[in-house]
């Protein structure tokens, strides 16, 4: 299905030109009109173009009448100009029909115009890493890309580790309560909602992180220690946003390296086995989505299900047009 | 002088216990006694003792008696048993004359303290790195903890980066309004808080982030690139904390690489002038604190008077029983 997808970079500068070629010719390979916004390629210290340059390039995007608005890449840079964007505009080109697609540093802008307009976006690949990729997209993104174009896509699903895995998870944590069993449960008409965990964060207590109650919080990130992880869950927890949440699903934590000798048991999975004890909602890992490249595409606002059966998890959105 | 001193481990795991034991002789060598908390080489995967041991250190510490209650070192563990510490036994103990003198990690509990209870406590060193340090203890260092500990000290200054140096800086951003003239100005009778800018922002929007209006904000940093010093900066501006400060006083930041041909010029210099260029709040450098030898100790919610002139900044606060 064809569709007019345009290209822009609202963060840091692309340095892998390549990669942002080869992704460009990817999506044009699948039978896309791609529209390269004048500014993708800017450069201005460490971003894309000056936080005009990349704040014009938001809003042509938003003008663009594109099916798809794509990220050139994430990095940092849109909590930089969240004050001067027009989300009502946004929220117009989301309301006709564009969806705002990317990921990592992207979840400033989901988080802001959620916040500001209740406007779903969609958390999925960026241009250069993910279409771009030197060993080819992988197949699960752009399986789930085409459910999101096309709008046929109505969830998603994955398998959540080993029970026995998650129980000497929980044996870790002394004095800790159990987790809820697994089993089987729904959760049914929730908010799905996160993205980048330190960016989410970085929100907190500004008039950029939206107020959910009852929601699905999905998170992941990259080259953070689970020390660092921790500490950001804990500000979480103690602004009071867990508390709210009826499920925490962790997407992928990669590229980050624990020091033998010192950390001594403490983990990605005792961090996660603790909140569990500090928190009535439910806490699922395994969700493939972060900076990997099977990522599966979330819409982010969108009431969801969450359904487990055993090891299996899903996300049901329904139609999302 | 001789005091007591209070050695405890609020935080991580003592890693290099060589450094502790030369800290522990060297303040009993400056004539102190040293009483060493029964858990203050206790492990817990990275944590100097689970959280009940670490917490149950704390409250051991404010029941000393000392003069100075003082870390061993920093790390993390924290902000994970703030929410369980009896802050009005801490105060009482500082009301008592206990000075509770930490950094890194101990940002959390100062910032906790002050918002439940108002009391002062120090930024200053610990005992590992500072007076443990293999080639001896900072003299600067020593001379400001012993104005502590006599109760003599009134005060600290330093010397502020050069004027040119400050206008190059502030020419590096297009646009941006030039920082307000340095010359001679004072602010009187102002909160002097901060830290550790990372540990201090983990604490936006949680009841341990002490709400200070007209104050002077003290921090520093270490391990962070300046792109994530300006999200955490832009999190306190978009928090609206930047706006109720009089002053913001760059401490040091250590140990950080730029990315030579992508950086540009973004560097910890732009992230100070652009944080100017967006606060009414004197914008100071140069201040000696942090991750370095060379630290001053600071009362951190004490009354506190800037000075410049020219080139000279002062901290004063008076006598500080």
């Amino acid at each position: 299905m064809k569709k007019h997808i345009y290209i822009y970079s609202p963060s840091s500068a692309v340095r892998d030109k390549a990669a942002f070629k080869r992704g460009v010719k990817r999506l044009q390979g699948l039978g896309h009109e791609v529209e390269v916004d004048e500014a993708a390629l800017a450069k201005y210290q460490r971003f894309a173009g000056d936080d005009e340059t990349r704040l014009a390039a938001v809003h042509r995007a938003a003008a663009s009448g594109a099916d798809v608005a794509l990220i050139s890449r994430g990095g940092y840079g849109l909590t930089r100009i969240l004050p001067a964007i027009n989300y009502k505009a946004v929220a117009k080109a989301v309301h006709n029909g564009t969806k705002f697609v990317g990921v990592s540093d992207f979840t400033a802008f989901q988080m802001a115009l959620l916040a500001k307009t209740g406007a779903v976006t969609w958390a999925g690949p960026a241009v250069g890493e993910d279409f771009g990729s030197k060993t080819g997209p992988d197949d699960i993104m752009e399986a789930c890309f085409d459910d999101m174009i096309s709008g046929q896509g109505e969830g998603t699903g994955w398998t959540l580790p080993k029970p026995a895995a998650q129980f000497a998870i929980n044996s870790i944590v002394g004095g800790a309560q159990s987790a809820p069993a697994r089993s089987t449960f729904n959760i049914n008409n929730a908010v799905l909602w996160g993205g980048n965990l330190a960016v989410l964060a970085s929100l907190i207590g500004t008039p950029y992180l939206p107020a959910i109650k009852g929601g699905i919080l999905f998170v992941e990130d990259v080259g953070e220690h689970p020390y660092r992880v921790e500490r950001i869950l804990t500000h979480l927890l103690h602004a009071g946003v867990l508390a709210q949440q009826k499920a925490i699903v962790f997407g992928q934590f990669s590229n980050y390296k624990l020091v033998p000798g010192y950390d001594r048991g403490f983990s990605l999975s005792s961090v996660v086995a603790r909140l569990q004890s500090q928190v009535k909602a439910r806490v699922l890992t395994g969700l493939p989505f972060g900076h990997v490249a099977t990522k599966v595409l979330l819409p982010v606002g969108a009431k969801t299900t969450l359904a487990v059966e055993g090891r299996n998890a899903f996300l049901l959105w329904g139609h999302q047009h």
